[in-house]
């Protein structure tokens, strides 16, 4: 029995103690955010699994419920947890509400305790109806810590005011924007609980949650008045020293209140006779909130949709657009500076460990003004290590790499002028036949799409088959997105567009930066991945309808020494020689000659 | 003011005499079939407009909603009514419901008259939705009767009974999984309105309406017994002589109900407080049944879905597949006769009209054993007609073709053993290097498709683009679908799969039978579609997932004279190489020893 195995039994006895059947702990925090501050890191620190998912306990068993980018690493840290697998997004799958349901079939009490903080109103309801209401919901709000007694505090880490050079849009001229959108959809007020889209607005940042320079806090925008629910310097230890950002929010006319004060806020605007219609996201809204909503009995005041804010944030203004080029610059020449320093260990015999590797390309990145640390955890991962999509390279301990075979980097980084993510699979000298078919085929993918042209309307569903025909061919694919949209000096991940098999609606439009980064995955032997951000531009209007394509962000070769040429078409191999010959022309003149001249050679025409 | 403006007049004299605001004329029939008997052919009575598409008219305006493949036809017959053209399926389209809406918002009483025999259910609460369900809707059947006097009548004729030996289930087989189909799912009875689906089940023929070999039923299959509403012979004159197909059915122990009756033995059914649950789709059936559903107040025991029938219809067995190859080989054989004669024709330097080759085609199809008739009304059209992607080939001076430019034809033949819908765009002679460069562009869409491999569960939507993408990458573009399922001797249109743009989450299966039809239409100049019809075949199972592709079943050749072999690449070149290679093995010996020889020659690779 291992400490986990322990730690499931605690659960266990308080659902002896309270007579429930079942609880749900999610992966999530109470603002649907996709990383949490570690307050949140519940599963891990439950069952030991440091990836993503939802976890379910009942008096006999437990579950884990993961996506294919996680079964590798679930089916290593697992065992001698007592926890089953089960996988999402496979075919027959059975998710959490299904299978509570199942578990309790024929129970006509059966009652299910949720964290209402840290699950969404949805996915608690999907289980009300997956029990044809037939279940007794209890809302615990933070059961964990009743047993995890170290538990971290919500956090309240510094926040900065992003300035308008590179917000490109003042708070001032976001909020009339959205008070035009309330208006002409004849809402009062609308709360946004997404963290980033807050920061957004209110053109701030912070750092409550690694990578994502976000700030935990409730948004309230009405036509009378902008309140910001947050924890302040005066409140909290943490945030002293940025009093003045605070008051810069202030001046802007934005009431400022306790972060733990927003359902008394929304349980008076419920009650206030005088206030018509709160638009709110009740699917992304957390459990404990929407409870709130619902007990104030003025139910039909509350008007549930997508915020607009996901949307007019991912649309890059010019301003963001043309700073976001120059985080790509600066980005770029930190990765080639890095790519030319691992070249001359291997040249020179040297072995590097994965970690070493990534500490030596944040190096490179900190030294860029404007740099606030990576983007995202660096993924350094060599030969098998890589077939993981989401390795968690070790500090201590990790893989040494030697002249050969594959060395995956994908990282990132947070600049006041925009986000970057990159992945570069680097062969370190000889590699295997296989090894240079799926480094070519995984090539032709990101090519594919990356050449994508398509009409206005076009959703990212609707071209990720593009990236994905080239593996299909021999029978080859991989288990994730292509591609994600990324934040400005944000989230790396941000919605609402993707391009991905599921089906998702939003098209992509003219300003959007989603990534390009179609894979091919090994167990236990190696795998590939290529990854540049793409920006959606205007291609023209004609008789057959506007056009729009793709420019990429990203400034970085792709190395093409083991690339078998027979495998791609002229096309895509034009393409590949103008994306490395452009990428020489733009960063050369910034790098020291001994590395212009690497460069040079590197991004030689095949 | 033309003839059918002055129809129009006479609706509007309906509306003004029952205080109506606005009418609906849908191009619909009672079972909500794609094409309809000439008794629903009753937009073009009233309008002149002989495509798809939905009339409304109020007492001020008048409007006729229909999709890009009859613009350029509404543009041609609307002119003089008064009708106004909505475009569907463009950005910013405003649909019949929401459009009515906004005619008569601010009135709180709009009454909107439809035909309840001739508009699914669906339809008209999507117009209930749409006014906030202020608004009454007035059923009114066969109203069209009040001025349309010598409107035909409900279609009756000859019925025939297709051999297992075709059909590969027996009626009885058929019956019994769908019972076993209930059995699971818990319901007591499912009713078919759908005529294709009718005839599959009953492995019944008819021609009711043109091209599709149906015949104008419902059928109510219950644990109890199975009911087929239908003219019979003794009560038809139009069935005579087809007893013994009625007797055959009855005798699988199926007991024969008139027509009109469907209504009643519903009621009944509604009533009968020993019946359980009755399954029917509520979004394809009529308005008028609806409402005798709904009348019953026994509303619970009505649940609604899809029904399974279209998906095991779709899905080909066996039989099936063997025989729509032998269709294929016949209907190939028909097609090479005659684009050779096409070819001599040209090269003797007489002129052939549209109408006269389309009968040529007609009679090499009729020399074949188990023709039935065309499945479609072939378009034969060149040049500037052929931009028309549903041109409708006029029998009286029809454009005569000479040896220079494209000639569209896209044409197919129902036989007693299968379904084909064939199109080949046919140089006569010289063409300009817009119609080569556009010939080429659209074979390289074809074959991408027909090339593509895809993992198991990807549906139609998530592949469309692969044919398009070779279209998009120059700024081109085709406004209808890729590809359609197509019916075993039935209807040469038929779900649940398809290829297009849309949202369809059906998957594509083995067994599956899939036109593959991109195109490139420049109105005033000309039109080039290639079409093959597509069997999903299974294609193994690896590491990575369980594989499909597809295995073309259409055997003519591509000619490809004018084809820019610098614009394919070699998978492209390979594949249309092999393709036309297979054609002639297959044929060849077939075929006169003069048209094999032609063959030969058209079919050396490029």
């Amino acid at each position: 029995m291992n400490i986990f195995s322990q730690r499931i039994e605690l659960v266990r006895s308080m659902l002896r103690a309270k007579d429930w059947d079942a609880i749900v702990i999610t992966g999530s925090d109470p603002h649907g955010s996709e990383y949490q501050a570690s307050r949140w890191h519940q599963i891990e620190w439950v069952s030991g699994y440091s990836g993503e998912g939802d976890l379910v306990i009942t008096l006999d068993s437990a579950g884990l419920w993961t996506d294919s980018r996680y079964f590798i690493q679930a089916g290593r840290q697992l065992p001698g947890t007592g926890i089953d697998l089960h996988k999402m997004w496979v075919p027959d799958q059975v998710l959490i509400p299904q299978w509570l349901a199942e578990q309790f079939e024929g129970y006509d009490d059966a009652v299910v305790a949720v964290d209402g903080l840290s699950q969404s109103a949805s996915s608690v309801l999907d289980i009300v109806k997956a029990f044809g209401g037939k279940v007794t919901i209890v809302n615990a709000p933070d059961f964990m810590n009743a047993f995890w007694k170290d538990r971290p505090a919500v956090p309240a880490a510094p926040v900065s005011v992003l300035d308008v050079k590179y917000a490109g849009w003042s708070r001032e001229q976001k909020i009339s924007w959205l008070r035009k959108w309330l208006g002409e959809k004849g809402f009062d007020a609308i709360l946004l609980t997404a963290l980033d889209e807050i920061a957004w607005m209110l053109n701030v940042r912070g750092s409550d949650i690694a990578y994502n320079p976000v700030v935990m806090s409730y948004l309230l925008v009405s036509t009378d008045d902008v309140r910001w629910f947050v924890r302040k310097p005066s409140l909290d230890a943490g945030r002293q020293g940025t009093e003045a950002a605070f008051d810069e929010v202030q001046e802007s006319g934005i009431i400022i209140d306790d972060y733990s004060d927003v359902g008394l806020a929304l349980s008076d605007l419920m009650n206030d006779d005088y206030f018509g219609k709160l638009y709110v996201d009740i699917s992304s809204l957390n459990y404990d909130l929407y409870n709130v909503l619902k007990d104030s009995g003025q139910s039909s005041k509350v008007m549930s949709g997508k915020s607009p804010v996901a949307l007019r944030k991912a649309v890059k203004n010019e301003v963001e657009i043309e700073c976001m080029r120059e985080a790509h610059l600066e980005d770029g020449l930190a990765m080639e500076r890095f790519l030319y320093w691992l070249d001359k260990m291997m040249e020179s015999g040297d072995t590097v460990s994965e970690y070493a590797a990534s500490e030596k390309l944040h190096e490179f990145r900190s030294a860029i003004p404007g740099f606030r640390g990576e983007s995202f955890e660096t993924i350094s991962a060599y030969e098998a290590n890589a077939a993981l999509p989401h390795y968690v390279t070790p500090s201590e301990s990790s893989a040494e790499m030697f002249s050969e075979g594959l060395y995956l980097c994908d990282s990132g980084g947070q600049y006041l002028y925009g986000t970057t993510d990159i992945t570069r699979t680097v062969p370190l000298g000889s590699c295997t036949a296989l090894e240079r078919e799926d480094y070519t085929l995984v090539l032709k993918a990101h090519i594919d799409l990356a050449m994508a042209v398509f009409p206005y309307g076009t959703a990212g569903c609707q071209i990720d088959a593009l990236a994905r025909e080239p593996l299909w061919q021999s029978l080859r694919n991989f288990g994730h997105g292509t591609g994600h949209g990324v934040g400005f000096y944000l989230n790396v991940h941000e919605g609402p567009q993707d391009i991905r098999q599921n089906f998702n609606s939003q098209p992509l439009l003219p300003g959007m930066i989603t990534s390009d980064e179609p894979g091919i995955y090994r167990e236990g032997q190696f795998g590939i991945r290529h990854e540049n951000l793409l920006l959606t531009v205007d291609a023209g209007t004609n008789e057959f309808g506007h056009w729009l394509r793709f420019e990429p962000l990203t400034l970085c070769h792709f190395d093409t020494s083991v690339i078998l040429k027979d495998l791609m078409d002229k096309a895509e191999i034009d393409w590949l020689n103008e994306y490395n010959a452009g990428v020489f022309t733009v960063l050369s003149s910034h790098l020291p000659r001994e590395i212009a001249h690497w460069l040079r050679d590197k991004t030689k025409p095949i």
